[in-house]
């Protein structure tokens, strides 16, 4: 199918030049160039096949940079990407170098503020919207919100705070009754309740017409008008909306397909100056068959069969596959045992405990902090939860793993998903920093696995053997050949020695360990023999480790997190203590990491094995 | 006054065997007590003479600790502590070695999780009951929590969670009409307009007439008395509360006062076999004039006179002082300059600003997350936004200064009071973990002054010539005598010399440099000579200060922090990068720090003036 009209759009501009007729068209090609698109590089399909006339309509209607658009998540907003000038790169999209997955005001300044992580989308616009009120200056805030991340608390706060102000702010509900998993909870049926009442898109028909015929500038006008939505509405639910209760003027629901609706509904909230809710509803997916039927499968996806709706690759050998099942095995022989996740049910395979232990596992929404917190809870009442979390979402939770586990020492197991480079997501979702923040926190025990074996024989100790707080962190993907069902000991730490008179020390943890090995077998074929280390438990440093690291001349670090505050430089003075006077050298991470793949991402640090085995090389010449 | 009936209860038994008109005199005589120890160790007094009554029906209705009861924030558990077994320990509340100031699961077992931070007792409560019904053991599960901590997020996420379950768990909504500086947004409007419905306790008393006649047993009766409880609600609300969308079944609003209406409602909810909201509306400070009149004032309070109901010392010597007034003085001339709390406005003396720069002054309620994210939006906007608040505190907007304010670096100031030593509040409100985690974020800024004059200097650089996120931490409390004025330089470290010729390097930073120089004074005494030095930044640590220390023999780090991830271990590994091969040793923090006073902490903790001079004078002769 050929893309002739969106060919054509340069920028917002060039939309509201075009018919009803001709955006409709329009929006058919925006979702052929999606799904061609995300069928070759990945990415989130479902989302943004759900959001295409409301992003036509958006861009119709507000008048951007001008009027700042804040996507929450910001997984949805290819659309946006597509119409701001960004058509020509869009096969590029999550790609090294390429355009990213997500909002972000450093590619262009159509994106009003970076996303990644959910429910920060008010707290945003609450901000940019008070800041142009306090400078005088023109346009609308208006953020994009999915019901997904309307478990979150944050949204709270932010609606708690932006209800009393007069900005001219406009939050756009898009409820696809979906999050990533699935959307749970009390929210969760309150939006069904909304949706489902047989009268509501006649009723909202009606509604449209009686509007219609009213003025829409002036003052005393748009005051008869709220007052009048307020008792239309009265009308059409026989109780009040949550919004309502926040101070908001509430708009909806309308058709989220339907152009011309959504187009009048966000002009009526433009014209208002006050801060307004558009509940918008969607359907995940649409447009595509397969995405439509299974916006879950549909949400994050790897590269995949236009024609067939497959993946190229059925992936289940994966640090978090081994996770799951082992969990789910474990918790067969052991009642106590809970499973908790963050809506990310099918991320960490929590699946597979769900399906044979359903009363015993909880998808608490996009709510890590109540996630740690529950757990504390559920510790306290004598159980075993493990909750099962990506490593950058559980920065969410890091004042509860604080106050709420670890002064009075409750027992909880953290398993610690997609630890060091995630890759393609980029900057917001690399799991770079939990090894330096998991380990300032007193009393805390860290696990590095960094194969499958290995992560089996900690989850059970961490579950059974150890106090406290534990935490397992493990990769995004599988683990390396080198290191297949190699046994690591149950020590806290593995040494592998070279030709056994060596000076030199390689020390890692995690996936690392493997590219350290694989550094170590380049070496050798230069003949230049290394020992290597593995801390195993990376929180508190074995001290054994650090005895055993004094007996060489060259002890260098690799480490695929953070350098300040890292493991590597803790083990650093670990070794001043025990008078090491040799060299130390540490590789580890300084910055945010950019989108791309993996192991690129690895090369680019100088973190894969080829750096490491050159990085030796350079160090014991000098 | 004598406190006879009071001096009879040895734990909640004993509450249950008195008539209403004993507790009635027993409610009196645990104020007088409340009032008489509170002015003597300071503490929190208007939050606790608020829940009297409420604890006292608590303890008559429920049996603890099968039935756990979860204080929210826990600053209002004083009476709890009194009933509970604690009442001959009360006088050493809050000080070194004595009762807890908060709920705490090691002190006693009536006191089912620790608390401390806001806004978690929702979440904690869910886990609990959920525990409870897993392992189908008897009681209910009740969260105490006041409307100020309704502003925090948590709270949405747990009400999200704990609404499907068919859990015995009982929210008491402690309606005072106040958070800590005062309540704010939406949510605040919305409790007004419920207290203060002309009707409500009219209405309430003939709910609690017609329900008398309905019998209390048997699952038929409890379905009838549920339909019957909405209808009646119905009747007394002419729209649904909030509590509704949730899933709760809501009982309320009840005097808070009324011991027989506590205890009916309270019965009531105990006995239905689902979430249950229990609205009760109390007055803060009730029954000592002072603090009703000011309950702000009385919330923590240091000691006072009883009879005047002042604190014995007016303190405007700290740190918080100098930063309140000199950012007030700042925005006298900028007016991009703008102030955000979190529910602290008095704590942080922003009250300055907020008097000369209203509308630039946002109180966000207990809402640390949207705060810092509500800052990114400003800052986007091209405001100057700077955010005050605890150290402790902060820990809850961690992965929003990663993710909304670094990775694009947006310029936003945090002002992180009660850095370090905290005292008498404990393990909970201690501020050591901030310089590990700030330091770890890329791009950060952290400066640390010692004493007002720094402070002042250093607010005007972070605001005006440094990009990104710059984070000041300063300490409770005055300016060591020692340090009052100097001048430390606009250089980003200061070195104090001996003698000239010394080879022992003292460091540190912050307070804790003003005990590094009283210990170099000791040591000169004892003609032993030391160089002090102090990082005035502690991140990025100056390259120069680290040349520095390599001239030196002994190098020894102080550091009123914790020690794993800090900055003396930080410091340690750039050492070893310059080749350093001569005594390195520091002194940090290694695990939580009780209650006491902070000198005395200090001391505990080798972190005085004497315990420094000891440790060199140990190390040289080593």
């Amino acid at each position: 199918m050929e893309t002739k009209l969106l060919n054509t759009i340069s920028g917002p501009s060039d939309v509201k030049e075009l018919s009803y007729a001709q955006l409709n068209v329009l929006c058919s090609e925006i979702r052929q160039t999606l799904i061609d698109t995300v069928s070759k590089n990945g990415g989130h399909l479902a989302s943004n096949l759900g959001v295409v006339e409301l992003t036509v309509a958006l861009h119709k209607v507000f008048d951007c940079p001008q009027d700042a658009l804040v996507w929450d998540v910001g997984h949805q907003s290819y659309v946006h990407k597509l119409l701001t000038g960004r058509r020509d790169r869009f096969g590029t999209i999550r790609t090294q170098g390429g355009l990213s997955g997500f909002p972000k005001h450093e590619e262009s300044e159509y994106d009003a503020f970076l996303s990644g992580h959910a429910s920060t989308s008010i707290s945003v616009a609450c901000g940019l919207a008070r800041a142009k009120s306090l400078k005088r200056e023109k346009g609308s805030v208006v953020a994009v919100i999915g019901d997904g991340a309307m478990t979150g608390g944050m949204v709270y706060e932010g609606l708690n705070n932006c209800g009393r102000a007069k900005d001219r702010l406009i939050i756009v509900l898009n409820d696809n009754a979906m999050s990533i998993s699935k959307n749970v909870g009390a929210l969760s049926k309150y939006f069904s309740t909304i949706r489902n009442d047989p009268n509501y898109f006649k009723a909202k028909d009606r509604v449209g017409d009686f509007l219609e015929h009213v003025p829409l500038v002036g003052d005393p006008a748009i005051r008869a008008i709220r007052k009048g939505k307020n008792l239309l509405k009265d009308a059409l639910y026989s109780r009040s909306t949550l919004f309502d209760e926040f101070g908001f003027t509430y708009l909806g629901p309308v058709d989220g397909h339907d152009l011309h609706m959504l187009c009048d509904v966000l002009s009526r909230a433009k014209s208002l100056q006050c801060p307004v809710v558009v509940n918008v509803v969607t359907t995940k997916g649409k447009g595509y068959l397969y995405a439509e039927e299974n916006p879950g499968a549909f949400h994050g996806i790897p590269k995949f069969d236009v024609i067939t709706g497959h993946p190229d690759v059925q992936n289940s050998d994966s640090f978090s596959h081994a996770f799951g099942l082992k969990l789910a095995d474990m918790a067969d022989r052991d009642n106590r045992l809970c499973a908790v996740t963050a809506a990310m049910k099918y991320g960490t395979e929590l699946q597979h405990f769900a399906a044979r232990h359903r009363s015993h596992f909880f998808d608490v929404g996009i709510a890590e902090e109540h996630a740690v917190t529950f757990c504390g809870g559920l510790a306290a009442g004598g159980m075993k939860p493990v909750f099962a979390v990506y490593s950058t979402f559980l920065q969410r939770g890091f004042d509860q793993i604080i106050h709420d586990l670890s002064i009075e020492r409750q027992h909880v197991v953290l398993a610690v998903d997609r630890a060091g480079i995630v890759g393609e997501d980029g900057e917001t979702h690399q799991g770079i920093f939990d090894a330096a923040y998991l380990s300032l926190i007193p009393g805390i025990t860290v696990f590095s696995p960094t194969n499958y074996r290995e992560l089996s024989r900690q989850l059970e100790r961490a579950v059974n053997d150890y106090p406290g707080v534990v935490a397992i962190r493990y990769p995004r993907g599988g683990e390396d050949e080198i290191v297949k069902g190699k046994d690591f000991t149950d020590e806290d730490y593995y040494l592998q020695a070279g030709d056994g008179n060596s000076k030199i020390l390689l020390v890692s943890y995690g996936r690392e360990f493997a590219e350290v090995l694989k550094g170590a077998v380049q070496l050798h074929k230069r003949r230049i023999s290394v020992d290597c280390l593995k801390l195993n438990r990376i929180t508190p440093i074995p001290k054994q480790a650090v005895e055993l690291a004094c007996r060489y001349d060259y002890v260098l670090f690799f480490e695929e997190g953070i350098r300040q505050g890292g493991i590597g430089e803790q083990f650093a003075y670990q070794l001043t203590q025990k008078q090491f006077r040799e060299t130390y050298r540490l590789r580890a991470i300084d910055s945010f990491v950019p989108q791309g793949r993996q192991e690129s991402l690895l090369a680019e640090l100088n973190l894969d094995s080829g750096s490491i085995a050159e990085f030796v090389g350079q160090v014991i010449t000098q």
